[in-house]
C-alpha cells in the first residue's frame, strides 16, 4: 500500500520556486515518464553542484576551486572591484562581457527591519580588501531596491573616506524598452542623469 | 578557468518544461545558495524514483512493486476496469476518491498522423485483459481531447463486441481539456456520473 516514491518526489519538487503540489505532481510525472534521462542528468547536476561548489578565498562567489575562474585569471584589472549581493549577480555582470575588473560578492543585503546588519553580509571583509593598496575603484553594483541602496549607501560612505572612487551602475531606461514601459522614477533618473552622445 | 558545475546544473534544469535559460540561471542559484537541503532531497527523490520505479505487472501504471497498490489491494472491485492514458491520470482518479475498481494504463492515445497505432499504447493488452470473464465494466477515462476520443471510439466499439459494459467519464470535464487541468471535484463529478457510450 505505498506510493512513496512518487509522493516523495512531487514532494521535493516543491522546493523549485513556483511550483505548488498540482504543478509538483505534472512535474513528477513527466520527469518519470518522458524524460527519464534529463531528470538523472538533474539529479546528478544538483548532487554535483552541491557536493563540489564553496566559496572562492578572494571574492566569496560560488566555485570548484579554491579561487573562482575570474579571481584566478591574471588579466583581469585588480585595480576595479565590483561589489554585488549574489553569485548570481557576479554571473549576470560576468555575461554582459562589459568588466574586466574583479569582485565581492556580499552575503544579501542589509535589512535593519529584519536585523541584517553589515557583519551578516561580510562588509568587513570588504572594507578590508578595498583597503588593500590595489583597489582604486569600487562599483557598487547592488540592486536598485530600498534594501540594495541602503547598501550601497552604506558602503559608499566609509569607502570613499578612505579615499576610494566609489561608482555605481547608471540607472535609466532597459535597453530595448519604450518610455511608457519604464516608471516615472526611472524616468526621471535617465534624464537628470543623461550623457553627452558620442556621435 | 571553469565554471562547469554551476552551467551544468543550470543547463541540467531546462528538463523541466516550461524552464527557460535565464529561470534555470535563477532556479539553480536559488537551490545552491537559499535551498540546499531542499535540493539534496530533489536529487535524491529523482534518483530514488528513477532507480525503483516500473510499470507494475497488471495495470502497468508507475510502482515500486511487482504490483501496484490498486492491483495488490484485495478490497478493490475487480468487475469494474478503468481505462487512463497515463500514470498521472490513474492517480488523479485515485485522489478523486470516488473509484473502488481496477485500472489499465495506456501508453498515451492514438494518434494516426503521427504512426501512434493501437499496438503501440498497448490496446491488445487491454482487449485480452477486459475479456478474463470478471471484468463487466470498462470505464474508458481518456482525455477529452480529439486523440483521447478518438481512443474511447476505437476501444469502445471492440469492448461492446465482447458484450462488455463501457462506460465513459461523464461529460462535466471541458471539452478540449486534459484530465490534469480540471480539479478534483469536477473530476469526481465525472467519475460518479459517468454514463453508457452511445455507440
Ligand atoms: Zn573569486
Ligand atoms: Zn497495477
Amino acid at each position: 500500500m505505498r506510493q512513496d516514491r512518487i509522493q516523495n518526489l512531487i514532494d521535493a519538487l516543491r522546493v523549485l520556486p513556483g511550483v505548488g503540489p498540482k504543478s509538483a505532481q505534472r512535474l513528477a510525472f513527466t520527469l518519470l515518464q518522458n524524460e527519464r534521462e534529463g531528470a538523472q542528468q538533474l539529479a546528478d547536476a544538483i548532487d554535483d553542484a552541491l557536493t563540489h561548489l564553496r566559496h572562492c578565498e578572494k571574492c566569496y562567489t560560488l566555485t570548484d576551486q579554491a579561487l573562482c575562474q575570474v579571481c584566478a585569471n591574471p588579466k583581469r584589472n585588480e585595480a576595479l572591484l565590483c561589489v554585488v549581493q549574489s553569485p548570481m549577480d557576479q554571473l549576470l555582470i560576468e555575461q554582459t562581457m562589459t568588466y574586466n575588473g574583479l569582485y565581492f560578492v556580499l552575503m544579501g543585503k542589509l535589512n535593519p527591519l529584519d536585523g541584517v546588519g553589515p557583519q551578516d553580509i561580510g562588509m568587513d571583509a570588504l572594507l578590508k580588501r578595498a583597503a588593500d593598496g590595489v583597489v582604486t575603484e569600487v562599483i557598487l553594483a547592488t540592486h536598485f531596491t530600498n534594501e540594495g541602496e541602503l547598501t550601497a549607501h552604506y558602503l559608499g560612505e566609509q569607502l570613499i573616506q578612505k579615499g576610494l572612487r566609489v561608482t555605481r551602475l547608471a540607472k535609466g531606461v532597459p535597453v530595448g524598452s519604450e518610455l511608457e514601459q519604464v516608471d516615472l522614477g526611472t524616468l526621471a533618473q535617465a534624464m537628470t542623469g543623461r550623457r553627452n552622445t558620442n556621435m
